[in-house]
């Protein structure tokens, strides 16, 4: 495989394919996901998927097939999404009256339906969430990150007014970070988009950016705050205590496969992927080492050794592939990134030990107690999950640089991200992409109130502190 | 809302509406699946996804857009779906070179990733499972039944042999009879398709059958044996142990969210759904009657039995809502199908007791002691559930004649199913379609071996045993 230091892009694609993530698909930009990189996104949706209905949300399903009218009813959201959309123009054997369009987001056809269900301050808030395929075609796609179909959750939710509206648009945002945070171990930052890097249609959005091992940015979830537009043009109003007609207030905000991307990129080196625990679909392998009867006990001590694991709540496999070498096997469950391998020889049986391998670390080859084994791992996988976030977090703080002269800021960019004063100008946005490849990323809701001046053309800074600058997937 | 008696369907479509499971899309076709029907399919889906992952399955995703060429590949397939589908022809602003289908089912395309996957007979079997969207164009919709998008499962098998393919498919087909009788309490016949009833590109074709309260059968789950048509237009081949080529075998099975429409019809009656507590998404609401301060005690009291009752792993709602009165909550939750009701006011709370209503029974306004509540509730429930499955038994049977001359042969599929000798002429079929609407359903698997001549023809009979005719949905 080639080294990340060598072509980090090489070495992404490569491994995605190795690891058996995925696989490309016929149809151009499309991925196959296999089963263990599904096994990835179902643990992923299952955390996601709890907190959202913990949080008093409700599931449902909206068409993939939108009529092209519905999508145009928003001027600024169709506007955005029209160079990605793909068209059913025939259908049942004739030609469409009206062209479908196959979802790139549903805002649209959820606004639509929202009007109907919505008639009175008593059926506020609406909150729901959708689990769903999307097609934007894309011309670079690569794969979990840019596909021309993904898959992904997209809450949508009306509320009387903006502070209600609000709220949701943030605690969406919270969601995303605590799972990014404590499932996936990205140390990601919240913070708002500015105005050039907005979602189609909304009035603010909220983004969580995670730093990959290249130094780029990765935006892993966004929430929007979609004022008035969409209810205006989907006519979501209802009756207020007193009678009057009023219109909603919506947010959306959604998580895709993408994070699948930003899991490989984050914690993953020159060996293959590295998975945090709560992820991954074994966090243990078993490879049992020996031939003929000797192997036959170690096969038995081993299914044992599984079971006892199982019982502790450890997702764990026993490797009984008899047409391969254990160091073969070894270097595939590197590969595919597992946390901890133990190797069970008849030698360690007598001993009642395993040999036990961190992915990760100096620790080398360590002796396993059998006896404690699942108490004993189970520490270990929550440590390995720890050094995971804080590996990355190491990193992305120190390849985040706090700036104030353009120098300076080309070199951040170049290898990390820039904390910066920016006028806020989206002219001067476009500059410094041209100039450096480099984007806002994000006006971070953390970052401490300060004022300066423009890193690239001197004016005031506009948005009361600094602005992180990177490149981005 | 319209009786059963006197419009079946008008019943259903009000019925399914005023539920609130599902709205019209604004699609041709399409249907919005709503939280409380969502949810529904959420429960049935964690049941068989479970059930498939024990028996050796990984789930995975494939592309829903397929290149039209390849699913020209298998004849009788691309013949059996060309009416339904719905051609992709632009994206990205441009007309594509190849037109895309949206999948109408995924043979083709996981048969070609198969082909990439398997190489030698250590890759065997390959047991893959897909939740996804289908879209099939439909000329008469009905929600859940035909509609022009589907959610559903697809497994995708392929195997060194018959013999272990045909494992594979009654294996798919025993668990679909399993959830659906002990899940959805729906008694249904497992039966083999006659070949004019078989899936375009099948060999062998198997049926889970299920009656509902009209008389009319549907099918509720498929599982297909493909001999190695597939594996012939897609080259899925592996190296056998003398490292000869051969061709696999596959099988593929679905079961959809038609089941939802299955229970509505199985159990439903005119005051509305009548849920299965196993897939009920609240087994048990509690209404709260009183006023002022002594609702406030009551609610309190209403918080504290429904944790109790959710700690003994029941799914409970207290209906808040403040201004509903009591009787129309009532109405609404039997409309809405919810197994117990319980009703709590302040004489209850000062008795220690609620007002138990169970969905369906003679049994009335029942006392029910606060204090053995969970416990008692989960009996209930348990009995609730096996008189659904009782019930839809015996009306299955009743409504089943096993009958051998043309007039009673008529007479029974007008109002259920016949039990008759067939000649299996796919002619004679026809005809018998053309005169009474009724098709045959399946060659029970379960039905003893007895011969006959044919009911309508009069030729001799041709699978060894009755076949059941009726009117399908």
């Amino acid at each position: 495989m080639t080294p990340q230091s060598e072509d980090f892009s090489s070495w992404y694609n490569e491994l995605v394919t190795k690891a058996q993530l995925v696989d490309r698909g016929p149809a151009k930009g499309t991925m196959v996901i296999r089963p263990y990189g599904y096994r990835l996104w179902e643990l992923l949706q299952a955390e996601l998927d709890r907190r959202i209905k913990d949080t008093g949300h409700e599931n449902a399903y909206f068409p993939l097939l939108i009529p092209e009218s519905h999508l145009r009813r928003e001027a600024e959201h169709v506007e955005g999404f029209a160079p990605e959309l793909a068209v059913v123009t025939h259908a049942g054997g004739k030609e469409l009256e009206e062209p479908l369009i196959v979802r790139p987001t549903s805002e649209t056809i959820i606004g639509e339906m929202m009007a109907k269900w919505v008639s009175s301050y008593r059926d506020l808030p609406l909150l729901l969430n959708q689990w769903a395929n999307v097609v934007r075609w894309e011309l670079r796609p690569r794969m979990f990150l840019r596909t021309t179909e993904f898959l992904w959750q997209e809450g949508h939710t009306a509320h009387a007014d903006e502070a209600d509206a609000m709220r949701e648009t943030m605690l969406a945002l919270d969601l995303y970070a605590e799972v990014a945070r404590d499932i996936a171990a990205l140390p990601v930052v919240q913070g708002e988009k500015t105005p050039g890097e907005r979602f189609a249609g909304a009035a603010r959005t909220f983004t969580i950016e995670g730093m990959m091992r290249d130094g780029r940015a990765l935006q892993a979830g966004t929430s929007h705050y979609m004022g008035t537009n969409f209810a205006k043009a989907f006519e979501i109003q209802y009756a207020g205590e007193s009678g009057r007609l009023e219109l909603c207030h919506t947010t959306s905000w959604g998580m895709s496969t993408r994070m699948i991307g930003a899991v490989i990129m984050t914690h993953g080196d020159d060996k293959g992927l590295v998975l945090p625990p709560r992820l991954a679909p074994y966090q243990v392998v078993i490879v049992p080492i020996g031939r003929g009867e000797q192997l036959d006990a170690v096969l038995t001590a081993a299914g044992e050794l599984a079971h006892r694991l199982k019982a502790a709540g450890i997702r764990v496999r026993v490797d009984q592939r008899t047409h391969l070498s254990p160091g073969f096997k070894f270097n595939d469950w590197e590969l595919r990134g597992v946390p901890v391998r133990l190797e069970l020889g008849p030698r360690d049986l007598k001993a009642g030990t395993a040999v036990m391998v961190r992915r990760l670390g100096d620790a080398g080859k360590e002796q396993l107690d059998l006896a404690d084994a699942p108490r004993t791992l189970v520490g270990v996988l929550d440590d390995f999950q720890a050094l995971l976030l804080q590996r990355a977090t190491e990193f992305r703080d120190r390849n985040t640089a706090t700036v104030d002269d353009w120098g300076a800021f080309a070199k951040a960019v170049s290898t990390g991200w820039a904390q910066v004063f920016h006028c806020g100008r989206p002219a001067c946005e476009d500059d410094i992409k041209a100039k450096t490849a480099a984007t806002p990323r994000c006006v971070p809701l953390a970052a401490v109130p300060e004022t300066g001046v423009c890193v690239h053309c001197g004016a005031p800074s506009d948005y009361g502190k600094r602005v992180i600058f990177g490149r981005a997937y």
